[in-house]
Parts: C-alpha cells; sequence; structure tokens
C-alpha cells in the first residue's frame, strides 16, 4: 500500500497520478475502518480526499501553510503529514484528535473547531510573511457551509483588501450539517450550474480573483489548479465542487446522517449505539415544541444549523413548518432574530449548544437583554458532561451569560422543572429566559413542579438542616444531594440542601436567614468557576461571619478529557467535599 | 415653519413636495444648530434628512417598523415621529438620546447602538409578522460602513431565505467614520457608477431583488423609489446613494473630523472642545506604536473602523503604511486576525473600545487564547468615566474577558505602569496579553516601573499596613490611596494598599501573607463587580476567617448616567467605603 510509506508531503510529491488515484482509494479505506470503528466525522473527510492529495502534491506544506475551517475535515491531511499511525493502527486511534492541532504537528497552525474562522486566521498569517518579506504560500479552506457564518465574511471581506498572496479554497458540497440556509446558496448553485461561468459571482462581488473547478475529485483537473494558483500575487478563490461523503454510497445519500457519528457497521451503516434516546432532553423538548406550535402559531424553533443536535430529524423540521428556522452557521443572526420576534409578539427558542453561543454574546447583551425582549434560549451541552474536545468545551457559559444584565437564566435539577421553566418561559412577557438543559440524563423526581417563575431569584430549600447549607446547581444537584447524606453518615451534621434554579439572581433574604444557624455554605456547579455562581454568594458572604467555599471547574481549557477525572482534578467528589467540610468546620 | 407642526408622521403626508423640501431646509437649520451647540452625530444625520422625510411620507410608522442600525443617524427620524422639541428647544436637548429608544417612542422598536445589527432585528420582527398573519412592511436602514460586519452579512444571508416583505434601504455615502476598507467597497463603488447597473451585485449574489436611486437628496426620486417598493412581497434592497454631511460644506468635505464631536462653532467649524489631548493615553499611545513601528517592521497597528479615537489621525496612518490595518467593523475578524499575525511571527497590537470587544467573545476564546498566540489588546474606555450611553457602555469587559483561560488582563494604575505593561506586551511571545488602559487621565507617579510582567499575578504592596487591606484594581487605585489616608485619619488604621495589576490571576501567595495580620480585605474595581475581579477574591477568602468586601457597579445597563453618581448608588465613595470598613471591624 502507498499509505503505508507516507511519511510526509515530500513523500506525496514522488507518486504519478496513477498512484495519487491509487492512494485516495487507499485513504478512502483507511478513513472507513477507522470511522466505522471509532466514530468521528464521516462526510467531511471522505469528501475531501482527491483535494487533501493534490494540495499537498502542488504546495509545500508546512512552508505552505493551509488552515482548514472548523478543522473536522483534516483527517486526510494528517494522515499524509505524519500522523498515519492514528490512523492505520487501532491501537493508535486516539493518538491525534478531531481538529487541526499545533500541538501533534508543525503542518497544523491553530487549534480550531469552531466554524467561519479560517479565513480571517489565514489572513493574519499572511499579513506577518508581508511584513516580514517572506514569499510563502497561505491558504484557508472553507466548505459552503461555514460561509454562512459573518466571520467568514469579514475575513473574505479584508483578504481581497489586502492584496496579497493568498488562495482560499472553497470546498463547496451544498450541504452543511443539514441543508443550506440563505441567499448565497442560490449563488454558489448559479456557480456550479454555469461551471463558475455566472457573471453575478458572490466572491467577485467582495473583489476575488475566481477559478471554478468541476469535479473536486478528478486528482489532475485539481493539481492543475492548485499548480496555476500557486505563488499567486493577489487573492483568488478556488471553488472546488465536492461530494460529501464521496465514496461511501450511505454518506453521500443520507449526508446528515452520515456528517458524524459513533461507530457504525460498514456493510447496513448502522450506528452501533443509538444516536436517539426517546427519554433524552432533546427528543422531549422537540415533541413539546411540536405539540405547543399546534397550539400557538408564532412559537418558533430556531437553530443555527445543528437542529439533529436538538431532535429535529428531517421529518419533525417539516413538521414544524414556518415554524422552524435554520439560520446557518450564525449564531449573532439567531439570537437578534429571537429577539426581533419577541419584540413583535412571537415566541421564540433559540436551541443552542453552549459551545456556539459564545459567537453571540455581544448580541445577548445588546439585541436582547438591553432590549428585554422576551425570548427563550435552551442552552444544551453547558456542562463538564457536554463535548470534551477543546474547542468544544461547554464549560463558559454561566460566566459568559450570567453576568449579563436582564437575562434570566435558569438551571433545572430534573424533567419535572425543566418542563415548568420551558412552559413559564415561552409564555412569559417579561425577560430574555434562558435555561441549562440537563446534560447528565433525564432525572425524574415524580413531583410536579408548582413554582412561579416570575417571582426572580427564590431559591428552594429542598432539606432543612443546620451548620452546613449545600447550594447544588442544575446538573449537581445530585452531587449536593450525596453530600448531605454522606454528611450525616459521616459526622452526624444533618445539612441543608438547597435548589438555586436562578444562575442570575440572588436570593439575599434566604441568604440571610442562612446566617442565623449555618456557619458554612458550599457552592457545587457544573461549570467554570471564575465568573461562575458560587463566586457571587462567596462575595455576598464575604463582610460576615459566613463561610464559602466554591466548587466548579477552575478556568482552563481541558482537551479530550474523562469528566470523573476532570472532576476530581478539582476537587469535586462527595468524599473530597465532605473531607473539605469537616476541614473547614474543625 | 413646517417643522414646527410636525407631531407625527402623519403631518409629514399632507405636505406637498415643495412643501417637503421646505421641511429638508429647516430639519438641516435645525439639526446644525442644535449639533453646534450640544454635539452629537453630525455627517450620518445631515446625509439622511431627505432620505428619513420621504420614509415618513411613503410608509405608516409605527405600523410599518423602521429599524435604523447603529441609530447615530436616527435624529431626523426622531423630529418628524413626535420629538421635535428636544430638537428645537436647548432645554430640551437632553430629552431624547442620541440613538433609537422604544422608551420615547413607539416608532422605535430597539435600543441600538452597535453596528451592523437592523437587518437581523428586521428579520424577526418580519418573522413575527409573518406567523400572525399580519401584513406592515418592516425596513431595515443600514449604512454601507456597517456592511463590514459579519451581523449585518448573516442578517442578509437570511433575509433573502424568507423571502416576504422586507425592505433593506443600504445608505451609501462611501464612508464610516474614516474611510471604508474591505473588498465590497470596490462593488459598491462598480453600482455607484454604473447607477445600479453592474451585472456584478453582492446584494444579488445573496438573492435580493435590487433597486438603486442615485441622488438620495432627491425627495421625488426618494418617494418614488419607496412608493415602488411599498407593500412589496418579497425582499428587496434600495441602494440609495447620499452624501455624508450634506448641507454643511465643512461635513462634506472633512467626513472623518465631522462625523460626531462636541459643540463647535457653525463658522469655522471649530470645535470648541479639544478632541486631541496630547497628555492623553490614546495620543501617547499613537506615538509610542509609530516610534516602535520603526524599529519593528512586524508590529501593526490594528483598528475596526475607530482609528480616531485612539490618536490615529489620517496623517499618522500614512505614516504607519502596511503597519496600520482597519478591517472595517469587523470586530471578529480583527481578533482572529491579531492572532494569525502573532503566529507567524508578527507583532499585533488591537486598539479596541471596551464596549466594541464584546463583539469578540468567541474570536478572544477560540481564535486567540485556546492558541496562546501573543496578540497585544488595548482595551480603551473601559471604566464608568467611559461612554455612558447604555449601548456603549464600558464596564463588562473584566467579566467577559476576564474569565477566559490564558488571557493575561493587566491594569495599570499610571502612565509608567502603562507603557512599561505596552513594552512587555508587545515583545513577549507566550501569551496573548491585553491592557485596560485608565479612562481617567494620565497619571504620572515619576517612578520608573521596572516589573517583569513575565513573573504573572505579582501584585504589588505599595503601603505595608495591618488589620486592612485595599487591593485597589487599575483606575480606582487612586480612590484605594484616598481611603487608606482616611483610615489613618478617622479611626488611626494603618491600611495594606495594594496594586494587583493581574486582573487574570490571584497572587495566592501574597493573600494567603495577609492572613497573618489582616482582618479584612477590600477589593475596588471600575467595572461591573458580577463575573469580576473582586468576587474571586471573595470565593479565594470564602472558607478562611478573612473578611471580604467587593465595590464595583452591580450589573445592570445605566443610560446617560453621571459617574458620581452611579458610584454612589454602588456605595462608591471615600466615605461611604471607610464607613463600611469601621462597621465591619467592628
Amino acid at each position: 500500500m502507498f499509505i503505508e510509506k507516507i511519511n510526509s508531503p515530500e513523500d506525496v510529491k514522488q507518486l504519478s497520478i496513477k498512484e495519487l488515484n491509487q492512494l485516495s482509494i487507499e485513504t478512502r479505506e483507511v478513513l472507513l475502518k477507522k470511522l466505522s470503528e471509532h466514530g468521528g466525522h464521516i462526510g467531511p473527510n471522505l469528501g475531501l480526499v482527491e483535494l487533501t492529495i493534490a494540495l499537498h502534491y502542488v504546495f509545500n506544506s508546512p512552508k505552505d501553510k493551509i488552515v482548514y475551517d472548523v478543522s473536522h475535515q483534516s483527517y486526510v491531511h494528517k494522515i499524509l503529514t505524519g500522523r498515519k499511525d492514528a490512523f492505520l493502527l487501532p491501537e493508535k486511534y486516539d493518538e491525534v484528535t478531531g481538529y487541526s492541532n499545533p500541538q501533534e504537528s508543525e503542518h497544523d497552525f491553530f487549534n480550531i473547531g469552531h466554524t467561519s474562522t479560517s479565513v480571517s486566521l489565514a489572513c493574519g498569517l499572511a499579513k506577518a510573511r508581508d511584513l516580514k518579506g517572506d514569499k510563502e504560500n497561505i491558504i484557508a479552506l472553507i466548505g459552503d457551509g461555514s460561509l454562512s457564518g459573518g466571520e467568514a465574511y469579514e475575513g473574505l471581506n479584508n483578504v481581497s483588501e489586502a492584496g496579497t498572496n493568498m488562495i482560499i479554497i472553497v470546498n463547496d458540497n451544498d450541504q452543511s450539517i443539514s441543508e443550506n440556509h440563505g441567499g448565497l446558496y442560490k449563488n454558489l448553485y448559479e456557480l456550479r450550474k454555469s461551471e463558475g461561468a455566472s457573471e453575478n459571482n458572490f466572491f467577485k462581488t467582495l473583489g476575488f480573483d475566481y477559478l471554478y473547478v468541476k469535479d473536486g475529485h478528478d486528482m489532475e483537473e485539481l493539481i492543475q489548479a492548485f499548480q496555476s494558483v500557486k505563488d499567486i500575487e493577489h487573492p483568488i478563490v478556488v471553488h472546488v465542487h465536492t461530494i460529501k461523503g464521496k465514496g461511501y454510497k450511505l454518506a453521500e445519500e443520507k449526508k446528515e446522517i452520515y456528517h458524524a457519528g459513533p461507530p457504525f457497521d460498514l456493510e447496513t451503516g448502522e450506528y452501533k449505539f443509538s444516536r436517539s434516546n426517546p427519554e433524552s432532553y432533546e427528543n422531549r423538548t422537540a415533541e413539546y415544541l411540536l405539540e405547543a406550535m399546534k397550539e400557538e402559531p408564532t412559537i418558533t424553533m430556531i437553530t443555527s444549523a445543528t437542529a439533529p443536535g436538538f431532535g429535529f430529524t428531517k421529518d419533525r423540521r417539516e413538521l414544524a413548518g414556518k415554524q422552524y428556522i435554520d439560520v446557518g452557521i450564525a449564531e449573532e443572526h439567531a439570537v437578534a432574530l429571537a429577539s426581533g420576534i419577541a419584540k413583535n409578539g412571537g415566541k421564540p427558542v433559540y436551541c443552542v449548544f453552549s459551545t456556539f453561543l459564545q459567537r453571540a454574546y455581544d448580541q445577548l447583551s445588546q439585541d436582547l437583554c438591553i432590549n428585554n425582549n422576551p425570548a427563550l434560549l435552551l442552552v444544551f451541552a453547558a456542562s463538564v458532561y457536554g463535548m470534551n474536545d477543546v474547542t468544544h468545551l461547554g464549560l463558559f457559559d454561566i460566566a459568559m451569560m450570567g453576568n449579563i444584565p436582564n437575562m434570566v437564566y435558569l438551571a433545572p435539577t430534573c424533567k419535572e422543572e425543566y418542563f415548568a421553566m420551558l412552559e413559564w418561559g415561552i409564555h412569559q412577557k417579561d425577560h430574555p429566559v434562558a435555561i441549562r438543559v440537563p446534560a447528565m440524563g433525564m432525572i425524574t423526581k415524580g413531583i410536579e413542579d408548582t413554582t412561579d417563575y416570575s417571582l426572580l431569584n427564590k431559591y428552594q430549600v429542598t432539606h432543612k438542616g443546620e451548620d452546613v447549607a449545600i447550594i447544588a446547581l442544575g446538573d449537581f444537584y445530585q452531587l449536593g444531594e450525596q453530600v448531605v447524606d454522606q454528611l450525616v453518615k459521616e459526622i452526624d451534621i444533618h445539612a441543608t440542601l438547597i435548589n438555586p434554579k436562578f444562575i442570575t439572581g440572588l436570593d439575599e433574604e434566604l441568604l440571610n436567614r442562612l446566617k442565623e444557624n449555618h456557619k458554612l455554605v458550599i457552592t457545587l456547579e457544573d461549570g467554570v468557576l471564575e465568573g461562575g455562581f458560587g463566586e457571587k454568594i462567596a462575595s455576598y458572604y464575604g463582610p460576615t461571619e459566613m463561610k464559602v467555599k466554591n466548587y466548579g471547574i477552575k478556568k482552563s481549557f481541558p482537551d479530550r478529557y474523562v469528566p470523573e477525572e476532570l472532576l476530581k482534578e478539582n476537587g469535586i467528589s462527595t468524599e473530597m467535599i465532605v473531607n473539605d467540610i469537616i476541614s473547614i468546620l474543625s
């Protein structure tokens, strides 16, 4: 096999076209074997095999610098740049991350996981090159889906202004995770249909030179195109038509389902772990929203290109009809849109992953919260139990959103609370409301939640005790229960347990009352400690005799961590907390 | 005068073309009188007189809904919608804000002050309209400068997908605050030059119908255009060519200088307050950077369209040459660009106002800090003494940036420290560094700062005392000095004074040492308390006997406040703090 002999791009350059094509076949086989056994991004990588090989055949990485957008399509690049063993050998599968990573290889320039960033980052590499008087090629590879994000547009608009070498490769497979949304995609369709000849050309309107590659799986056409733009002295867009999932029939046919996933059966395509748990917050939320939409025609589910993550499968999207909006990978627009809908009397529900909501901090503050419009946000995977790639951490939401005025951020501890909050959040008209959807599975307390959430910042005392009070937020409520139980067993202390429910405000009355017969308050939160919930409690009690100990994750960027290990490193386990309490009290 | 009889848009509709033109003349006179006496946005409003009158002549506000981007150009709209007295009568000048404001009028739909948001917000109004089955016109007015922001693009891309009534008016005066930057502006030039006929059309590539208005000061042409698009059943861009500053010769000629400003002499155009203080951080920073650039060709000053705010006047921009980049109103791109430059060995310095940096939270986290690239950010107006419009508050930066891992955020307390930090920040290669530029004027201590800032999180004890320690951050250091002095006078307590310098980390060694002979730690910070610096100190001392009291601004969105009053409302004055200390100690 050729692939076994590829230790660097130099080895790719030695091959003939025939051999490069053979390398493509082998690469696809290797990818499919690893992906089916290990899981990962399927469609994006299968679609880029020839393109990546051609890139490394023509350009001189790492002198020439390639920046991959999202970088979930950089597997072939990794294979060709000295990391093939992590794809060939099952015992080494986990030696590479799923994204580009400078710690792994000099051929990778950034840790990238969010969308639409490649052009701007590459623009920076190019600017430094120009100032230093260097001459290498700077290449940004970006998918059609990523073009819907504002940062990509800002980058494109600025690249063409710079006027020096920059090669933007648009990998156009006419698909995001789901189908594309946005006016731009009509233009991309026009360009594909006219084989690049259409007069009306998005890239040209931004000042780019432009080249169309009809068949992104034709090695010769690709090599010729890349050779023609190598060392070009101005910015150019090379628009390449590829097929997502190329070479694996099921992935070509069901692009959304085989965008990414866990291990699967290569023959049947069946995923080895079910991806849709009926008893999940995602699924039950989708069911709830679809029912609610029937009764209220202004309820609108908004997603920024990640509908499948929230149980909004294709059939459900069709059921929702006009009450469903996919804005593309455009979180800023999503938040402003929600604010506008709420302002005009509609009921927007924006479902979003914590990590991606980061892209809309200013819109949360300005477009939504200053205007105090009653939009509802459902924030998923905001937890140590969420995604664990360094670029996909969901741990920063409380520090980010929890300090924005007017925002009411709620943390349910069970199914009943979650749906009571959801019901209130959709129908109230007074505040921007967000709910931190639990990530540790659906826990039921079996008791209906009749809380009136319009009375803001009322914490619930679920177990009355003395000496020690545990304020256990959202996902960590169950941990709080365990600590309370253990305290009885170990030192016969009957602690108070509190479910605060509200992340964004203090129940000062309750906090004052605790002073009467408590010496120590413990806070537990499932996220980064700095800027979070617990620090506010510590600050409140600062001038008093009350002692406070905050538990959460110390700010850091952990990568591919094991949740239990990360928690222990941060002193979070029933045993460690109980020991701390004993030590503080003594 | 007609203007005196305009109490609502209904009154505009009664006028003939001739009378409307007369109203334009009067409106300009009124604007110039108020602006010259009161200050405000000059060019943007003078350029929109006819357009706004024509809008209200044709459409039926508030049923038809107009959303102004940035909304610093909504003065004429305010005059025509029942708020003329705030422009005609000097004693009422302050009865309206400088931006659209729903609390003022039912003709305003959002508090808006940041750029590029109008299309997305209007998109939300339109979506709710469609779901409710209503039929009004939704109009978003956006300037050419604002089109450089990613949120505007995300909005445009989605509007055309929605496919129902939406009228986007592009107010193209070929100018941002300074000149425009970006490839898009070549296309706008092409469109103006061809009077809208160019085949290559940015708006059409995003799926829009398109109409060009050649003379945005010709009432008849404007009215005809608006009538032709009223009640249109699909999205359309009406591209109107206007002249910024129209009708005031100086403003037409010097567009940057008369974008906005304090009161000025109508005859000579001279501003009544000097806008360039040579002894300001802005000016001295610009001088420093220009000198540094000469020695190091990779130092690059980056701005997102607000160069004049940082002393980068036109002549200085020319001096900086290729070492100066204005990215347009594209903060996301600016941060990613800076990361890329730093990665490839350059030395980027991004100068930015605190309020606008909010637009790049995710880029700070992902593009910059996860990658740990040594870019330098200078954060201006991060203070209660910064801008005081609700949409321009600079108070949230610590909560926003201070909790991002890897970021080193510094708070100088005087000129010497600032320049020592700047020098270190540019040349170090280990961290993303940001400096919170003081906003209370240049204070000199007259002592060279020889601190080695590469030893992170080392606080400086500037006055050794006991019982009470005051940790006084950045701008509030002088307040700390006053508290220390007053404590001696009032209760003969010799407090310790600490200049922490580092916002983003605790000096645990020092904090532990304080426990030996201190009972109370006071923290002072010039920003929002929640998620800020002081809470971390409170959390650190939480489990100990040390008492802590944090001072800062309680999270809120104050509008057009008086700094001293806001501080007092938050318990911040030497006297109040000293009284608190006495009460806590007793």
